[in-house]
């Protein structure tokens, strides 16, 4: 099944594109298209009219759980999905998932990283499949992340030109 | 205009080699070229002879400011385009720039990480124009970074082989 | 000298495959292979059995010396060697290594995250030698690591398809 087909089936909605809280635009792409390679940005949880996931601010380990944690990390995929799907036309032009980066905004001692970053890769693998969604993976721990949300993922994958 | 032609034009003088600080040699390259890709190490703000920019130690958020952050992720971007240049020959065998990774050494509480790496986009996007500079990004929080310095920059260009 | 050969000659030996210490699985690739490129996930430092070297558990700058941290960051290098035969049937399919993120657990104060992840690239640069093994890195300190391990280093490599 194709990952838009499978999207669909899921129920899954897509967030608006990303609402810059300080209203200062970005100097930078949310997707970076060159080849067959698409680079994409750091991402953050979003609600799905665009703006950031506020309800979810703090750092994992204190006012957020390690579940609210993985929560925050399936909402930074989605909100990655729809830049793709912004960029490319459609998420079946995706190929391969290759890297990913995950990074957790941690309080002091919180260590199992890992689990916060499987709600990222987990949806992952139900939408594009154990074939296309396979991916090389770090999950660590940042000092601090933007706007005190809980999670950032980059990502570099492989589309059909 | 090309790069080395807008460079001129700006005035912009890039800085000399870096010079180790602790008179260790390293065993990496600032950059790494292979086919069409090249991959350049994380690199810091440097003054003009090859020094670290010593002046700029500190965290943004405490000691840095994040305008001071901002300047000081400008002057990464300086010394990698010296290290791209030396590597090169030339900036205009730069064809695309396509991801960065730019790591601020953060005070606690400190979150307007994209303020302080938008020195870094803004010359890049200065120097290579719209298309040939537009990159994929992620602005995160570091706990430390090398020197006790304020911003670290890692990235990825495609060249003309 | 190959660098299956020079592994023999140093009388090095890979660790076994990681053993989860969670029991968990991990919704992702140790190394992502594709056309020319291995992607290759965060390895952390690990025990010949293929458990996590749970004797340097620890910050560093704190609980862990520069040198362990040193000697952790050289466990590393060979546990991802160890992926990479796996996944690859030989390390000499490797033609060239191209990007390393080092990040380090560090304690508050640490600064000479280089002199860790130099005991990851020294052992690279040792087993492939100065032309296959030359890359690209940063040298970064995290705020927190899985397991509380003191280091993690992701990588990017080429490979002969």
């Amino acid at each position: 099944m194709s990952a838009e087909s499978r999207l669909k089936e899921l129920g899954l909605v897509l967030p608006e594109p990303f609402r810059s809280p300080t209203g200062r635009p970005y100097p930078f792409r949310w997707v970076r298209v060159r080849g067959n390679r698409a680079y994409v940005s750091g991402h953050l949880p979003m609600e799905p009219e665009g703006g950031i996931a506020s309800a979810l601010v703090g750092k994992v380990g204190a006012e957020v759980s390690a579940q609210q944690g993985a929560e925050a990390a399936r909402m930074v995929a989605l909100a990655m999905l729809g830049s793709l799907r912004r960029e490319l036309g459609s998420l079946d032009r995706v190929t391969a998932w290759l890297r990913v980066l995950g990074m957790v905004n941690v309080a002091p001692g919180f260590r199992d990283l890992p689990q916060v970053v499987n709600g990222f890769s987990e949806l992952i693998l139900d939408v594009f499949g154990p074939e296309v969604g396979a991916h090389s993976r770090s999950a660590v721990g940042m000092a601090e992340l933007p706007f005190g949300l809980p999670v950032e993922v980059e990502a570099e994958v492989e589309i059909a030109p």
